[in-house]
């Protein structure tokens, strides 16, 4: 079968890349998606396949039943943007000021709608069920998995694929890695008090601009000193917003960024040293503070055996090659689904062509090899319609 | 004509106070400066005095002619607010959102329109002219005074007088000072460029974030280390932006501060240490950077014959005092007039009623003591009316 | 042979104790020692074993020739202390004020004489030939390996085992691990030049103790900005001297530290960080510098097949058990032998008894189980009779 | 009688030279003096002058009695050195390693030997009586004046001067000022404790060198944020020591330094900001910390009727000029004198011929004109025999 999808597939390709780039042009943020799953309710419409939307959110699920029995087989895309302005010189670029697809959940998006048309259209001849997982919300905790999983998305369901488009994977490249392969995604957001005044009589004023400078500096120290060197801990001050005029001192300042570990003990040790040294800096500096650290996303463990599965499945097709993944220090709310259920979660090398260093996921000039699309959509597919013959 | 003068004044307080919190509940920032204006406009077409608007941008000057022969004496008051958000719990509390009379200078106006009121009340019987300045665009460089004197509101004036509402003064107190009285009041931006990204890949990025921080605690030694401890400088950043998702490493950092001295020679050496520190923080963070030195206003620097004048103008007035003040590091584009006429500027304490340390100048929840206007009033008019004995 | 050699050892262990405690209070810093070496020389010659010193500088070997055909076995132990003062409140403390045993050298010692004199006992019945390595030197790059290999001390010899007594490591555990088990660990030194002067006078000068502390502070992005987080590396400054008095501000600073890595590439971008980080800071402070890197050791990366043998040898042992060891930061010029001949170097659990968190290595209160040294001489002497036996 | 004491002066220069290059080559620290003090009495005993040495501890007083009828006048010079390391290359260098003369109290030393030389010689001619003040440890709190005047060293004295060679001021000019010349010199210790360890295992330790570095950035904060800009107030850590083993976390690091300022309330900020950002450091970093604050000398403040005699002696000299003197941050146990006795302090021109930027007081460096010192005896002498004229 794998041959009548992939000629299926191969033939939807322009289509598949103008709605990626419809969809790039139409960023939609972390839940307050409204267009995009209107769009996909109605792709499915049109192909006449049962579509529910509002599932735990603004999630949409599609279910396909196929002509023989079979497992049920959920695959997952998520489909949200970030708040990142669109810097690219491209026809498609982002028509939304500061809203832009700068992760691949566009491209994501349209593969699995596409791969949906291609099953939808031989259904008769597949065995099994499947599930078609169109996510909100994943680039913002709590994200939308929960509330789809709560909702009922994976009522039924046997195992779970997603993939990520992955730009600085080489095209061909299918990344697949055994137990944790994305880390615990944490948020936090320190707000500074100080005492405003005027930037010309400091002395009056506890300056809040002083003391988030100073707690960014000494937060370095906990990757650095606090935590063993032989595990991994990231701790990224995303913004830094104390917006006054020039000369006033500013009376606060919000810090927010996202703490990164695999290891539970190590995210409990960051988060207490975050909290640690935020006080230390206020009393220093005699501000006081608000610390929340928000839990996000716990570390993607990929199930072994559907591991070893999908290794077996990309070394049988063709363009393709299957490459164990390093760990990523990226987050993902796929983390939910494989608590859930078995499946894995892998990496589809995106890198666009002619370039060496590609511009990074979230980056503002952020850019996808959409040919990926078209290799993604066929290992997924490809593990889904075989997926029916594993014991 | 004293007593006239303040009889006057004292009947009119009531009205002086409403249109002060009418002023303050509608400030208008620096040069955007409209509603104010025309506020002022009509206050003098109301009285039947003849009014100039436009002048050197948004400020207006008005002319009363006295019905003797005697000098031109000029009396200034400034009109923009800052971009503040009003934290105060009170009737008059800004309506507009982030912008805020945080200085006074709904006070200035409301006491120099009520002076003219009286004065233009009893003007037959008094000697000389009088030019009212109403200045917008105090609070950011260049400043509306350059333009006002470019378009020739002091030609024709022998003598300017101006006074700033004061709260850390107490009320009855008027504070004189010969020679320098207010700093150099300078302007700086930096921007930081680094190279943007995911959070959880700092290697792959630049931060801007902890470039900024880095900088910003460096900047602390510049008068700390590199300015003589006998002289005067002060370094404040009072805008740190660098505004992101949280799971983003921010690709720029905008920081804006104010640089204030009294010594050309310190004011050149900030200007350098602040472009040395920030080379060397983003030849370390391997970031790049603009960095713009704007100079603002020149030191406030009061004539010495003008001064004695006030001092003695104010000993002979009842419920005030002369006191000597110290020199204050802020800016003031009154500096301008004085490099161009004789004159004198002071403070007139206005600290509220009741209160120990009052909220500073620029502080979200700044307010004057709104009896200070009738005494700054009485103590620009009498200076005013008075100045036509001296030789 | 095992039970002879067993038995043989706990008759020595009250000597092992007493030899280990009269190290411990007259420890030799690296390259500097007299003592060591002439005290490892006379135990030789006390037995009548060939002993040969001033192996490639301090260094001692001792050849044991067993009464039967066999292969030629290298064990290795290290005598060297650390410039640390004793702040231990034991009978056998450091005599010498500023130097001590802080690392477990002096049991390394004892066990392998103790060995030694063991193996020499029943040397008749025994295959092939001991080679004792006693090293001058580990704690200080170039370190002793470099120069008693080219001295000729791994000359005919088949393999080489080493251990460190590990207080981390519980009683009882022999830790091992296939491939990389130490890190790579370089030495930085970094001067700072600026120009002193009094207190008093910072602007007359360039202030070398502020300078040094920003470069300290910047430091610690390397390993938490610039570093792969997946990753390892560690940057410590753990020397940092700028000692004058009270009034005179500092014309100079001294930076010591280390760097440790496994990977190459990492180690290449830690250099070269800490040069840019000192260059900005420099540029920033108006100093200038010399910065140094010395590499040192490579990593440790044990031979699969010895490593395997070790296992299977310690698993036939009572009172010991294997197990896997995490990859430790600390460096070992235990390196150099593994890249000449195969081998493994091992960890010997060592925390002293009724102890939750032992004083770490290299801290002025360390101490060891001394227990452990029967146990270090039981597996390294088992691994050495019984090798002949492997193919 | 002006005349003949400068012309002795003048033929003792050679000797005075001589002499004070003695001293330089021969330096001692603050309350270790031993030769110096013996080479002083040594001296007056030659000259046949009453000498009374352990004054107040390592003190020297000489008593000269004219032969006619008058006041009081005590002198003082002081003769300890700095531990600084001499990196001069003259013939005159410090003998001494570590030790240097390098704020000229060698130089007062002599001057003051050789103007009681010529005070004895023509002492039949004078009116009053000369003390010389020979003190001890100028350099380190508590310094020696105290000791000697609670010894009796101004017993029955009616006024004192003193002076300082200068080597920033004019060689010819005398630099006086009334009221505050020199700052309030404080000194500051801080013990920062962490745990130490091995460099490669951050994780384990509390890393005193990192806190150190953090406590010294922040630190500039006082004198940038704290302290009104329009007072003065110096921080200075001069000494900064964690002396380790490269591959060693430090256990403890040794923060000494100096606060100058001024005015009473800003000494107590200073005194209580030190301490809070010394806390907040130590919650930060997990530390704990000792800080001792030592009040040194006060401000010293010269008496107005004795500094306008001064400037009247200077302005009936050849070859001086009387120059107001800027506030000096340095700060001088002078100013206990001045607490018990009307008098002055002066600071005497000695920069070197042919430079224009001297090497600072206290730099390793330093140097004087010598030239100056004849000009400084010429002026206390002046000064001295004189007074006895005022009323």
């Amino acid at each position: 079968m794998n041959e009548k999808l992939f000629s299926l597939l191969d033939s939807y390709y322009d289509d598949m890349v103008a709605l990626r780039r419809h969809l790039h042009q139409h960023p939609e943020l972390s839940f307050e998606e409204k267009e995009t799953p209107a769009l996909i309710e109605a792709f499915y419409k049109e192909l006449g396949v049962e579509v529910k939307t509002g599932v735990g959110g603004n999630g949409v699920t599609a279910v396909i039943q196929g002509g023989k029995p079979g497992k049920t087989v959920a695959l997952r895309a998520d489909f949200d943007a970030l708040p990142i302005q669109d810097e690219k010189d491209v026809t498609y670029k982002s028509t939304i000021s500061g809203k832009m697809h700068a992760c691949g959940h566009d491209g994501h998006t349209s593969t699995l709608l596409h791969l949906a048309k291609a099953i939808h259209t031989i259904k008769d001849e597949l065995p099994g069920t499947y599930v078609m997982i169109h996510q909100h919300a994943e680039e913002y905790a709590p994200g939308g998995a929960i509330s789809m999983i709560e909702d009922g998305c994976l009522d039924g369901v046997d195992v779970v694929f997603g993939t990520h488009l992955w730009v600085t994977g080489e095209l061909g490249d299918i990344e697949y890695r055994t137990g944790p392969i994305m880390a615990a995604a944490d948020r936090f957001e320190i707000k500074i008090q100080g005492a405003g005044g005027h930037g010309a009589q400091p002395h009056k004023t506890k300056d809040a601009v002083v003391a988030g400078s100073q707690l960014v500096t000494s937060l370095q120290q906990i990757a650095a000193r606090r935590v063993n060197p032989v595990e991994s801990a990231v701790v990224s001050v995303g913004s830094f917003v104390a917006e006054n005029a020039f000369n006033v001192i500013a009376d606060s300042a919000k810090l927010i960024g996202t703490a990164r570990t695999f290891a539970p003990e190590v995210r409990d040790l960051v988060e207490k040293e975050i909290g640690r040294i935020t006080e230390g800096t206020c009393i220093s500096t005699d501000c006081t503070y608000e610390y929340d650290y928000i839990r996000g996303y716990p570390a993607v463990v990929n199930h072994e055996k559907e591991t070893d599965y999908l290794v077996k499945v990309v070394n049988e097709m063709p363009g393709v090659q299957a490459v164990e993944s390093e760990m990523q220090m990226g987050g993902e709310d796929f983390a939910y689904y494989l608590e859930h259920r078995p499946g894995t979660f892998f990496f589809t090398g995106a890198k666009p062509e002619g370039v060496d260093v590609p511009y990074p996921h979230h980056h503002p000039k952020f850019d996808i090899n959409e040919k990926a699309m078209l290799l993604a959509a066929k290992t997924l597919g490809s593990a889904a319609i075989q997926y029916h013959e594993e014991d």
